[in-house]
């Protein structure tokens, strides 16, 4: 089967969006609306997924996504942790209620409630309900709530300890997500999501966190960033900083997904990095959407990509499925108890 | 013959660090260092290349080298305006120098006394005087002054114009550099460099900065950041914004340099972007100075993975030599009035 571990609920119906703004206009005075305010019916989330991601998987041949709270509308940035809390939990029920009603196609993953400078501990009671209530296989760990300014501390810091004693705790890995970007030199899907990937990378390389937790596991998204296409830099560097080989410092730990959008990148991700570490994903319907004129083809249909890397079938099969089953280790008894 | 367009003066004697030393110390109050207390002699500028830069291009066969003050040294955010003009000047007077001193073989490009919040036209003396006084062929502009927090405004914007003036005047293309990182997320040589290369060519591909100076020219070193890897992301948001092709949007006026530290990454650069706009550097004495356990060679050592990419001599005369000549066109002039 193919798996896509990267897929974002982009084409939430409208009222969402309205529900948000009403929410943004409240913190310049007024009552902020309650969640209960919010109706999508099933019909409404039905028809936003079968005539967009379900059409393309259907087309691409994807057979499951995992499916998480659209990146750029998470925007930690607004308003406080309150704030944050009360338009996670939106999201991931709707999310979770998507899942729902595609039992086979789509298994959630979980934005969490944070806000810049609040305590990480405070997502818990989110991430828990997720995992307990909904089932998700993986959260998505924002390393800037701040959008753009960079003021949380490095990955690596025991500032994000509680979450990570919780990931370990239900076995669950962070995809590494930055979300709208508020500085004006970040464009946000161009410039601060790879950025935050190419940052992300390299606060681990710096550190020794999977010392403290060594069953710990972060996929970096977009490629990881930069980093594949320097991994000779990386490789230096971190010989510089006496850190063991890559290998061992970081890839038990760290994967990177396919979303690279032409062939020449899948060409050298799948080449430098070891193929245990890759995972395939498309990220579809997302920053990309328009249609390559040098192929014809999306330029996020990335399943073309790694079909035309120079891997064996049970390469192949790793990346498409093996990996994400061993990663995300929930999707993977979920899948062996479907008999799958 | 073979141009790096890419070296900082790494390996300045210690004499220029202690003084940095005291000129941070006064701002704390007392009273700074004046320039002319800084005093390396010839013999110990001599020193410092014939060992370290010199011996190496001789190894790798590099005839000359674009030369410009230690990139991490700028640290622009450190004082104001003043502070950063005193700088400046020593260490642009330091580089053309050693240029002096092997005229054959360095040609200087000077930094620029930016400071956070300072209006660039504060630069345009130093500019002018790299210029007429030493004849450097280029100059490194800082998009990040700050040092991480990313306050100053978009390369595009008008904020930056009465550099762009001058470098049009003068025919002058900018190195986009950034220095040392003092935002703790951003490991300097790690993320902070590469994050900058792609937040600028994401800046530029965003505006229209080229129908306003149609021969400007930005070198984007480091291989681009991660503007090559995500070549389809950039061709395709540039799509869905309206905007030309990149390459006649932005490939007449943005080039790529070959900091790229593994054979790898330097296949995808040299396949993906034209081989009009790549340009050979090595940025040694550097960020990675050791020794690739893989090959055997130093990290930095470019030229063995130009030598082993698909090119024909035709083009890879064009990255060592012919590219150099034209994005640099002082550097042109000055080898055609020497014969070369």
């Amino acid at each position: 089967m193919i798996i896509d571990i990267h897929g974002h609920y982009t084409t939430a119906p409208p009222a969402l969006e309205a529900w948000r703004k009403r929410q943004i206009a409240s913190l310049a005075g007024g009552a902020a609306p309650s969640a209960s305010e919010l109706r999508i019916s099933d019909d409404e989330l039905r028809e936003s997924i079968l005539v967009n991601q379900l059409a393309k998987m259907d087309e691409r041949g994807i057979d499951l996504t995992v499916f998480s709270p659209r990146a750029s509308f998470m925007a930690h940035h607004i308003g406080d942790a309150q704030t944050s809390a009360t338009w996670a939990a939106i999201n991931n029920e709707l999310c979770h209620r998507v899942s729902g009603l595609f039992p086979d196609r789509f298994v959630g993953a979980a934005m969490l409630p944070q806000s810049p400078g609040a305590d990480p501990a405070g997502c818990i009671a989110e991430l828990e309900r997720c995992v307990n209530e909904y089932g998700v296989v993986a959260i998505n760990l924002n390393p800037d709530p701040s959008g753009g300014h960079w003021t949380s501390p490095p990955l690596t810091d025991r500032h994000w300890y509680p979450v990570y004693e919780k990931m370990v705790e239900y076995d669950i890995p962070a995809m590494v997500h930055v979300s709208t970007s508020c500085n004006a030199c970040f464009h946000t899907t161009g410039a601060h999501y790879i950025n935050a990937d190419t940052t992300a990378f390299m606060q681990l390389l710096s550190g020794d966190l999977f010392a403290d937790f060594p069953t710990l596991k972060f996929v970096i998204p977009h490629g990881g960033g930069a980093a594949p296409y320097h991994w000779g830099r990386y490789r230096g560097l971190a010989q510089e900083m006496k850190k063991p080989l890559l290998q061992d410092h970081l890839l038990n730990n760290v994967f990177f997904d396919t979303c690279v959008y032409h062939q020449p990148g899948i060409y050298l991700l799948t080449r430098v990095i070891p193929v245990d570490n890759v995972l395939f994903a498309s990220e579809m319907i997302g920053a990309v959407r328009g249609i390559d004129p040098e192929t014809g083809h999306h330029f996020d249909d990335t399943r073309r990509y790694i079909d035309a890397a120079n891997l064996s079938p049970a390469e192949r099969h790793q990346i498409y499925e093996g990996n994400a089953r061993r990663v995300y280790p929930r999707l993977g008894a979920m899948l062996d108890a479907k008999g799958l």
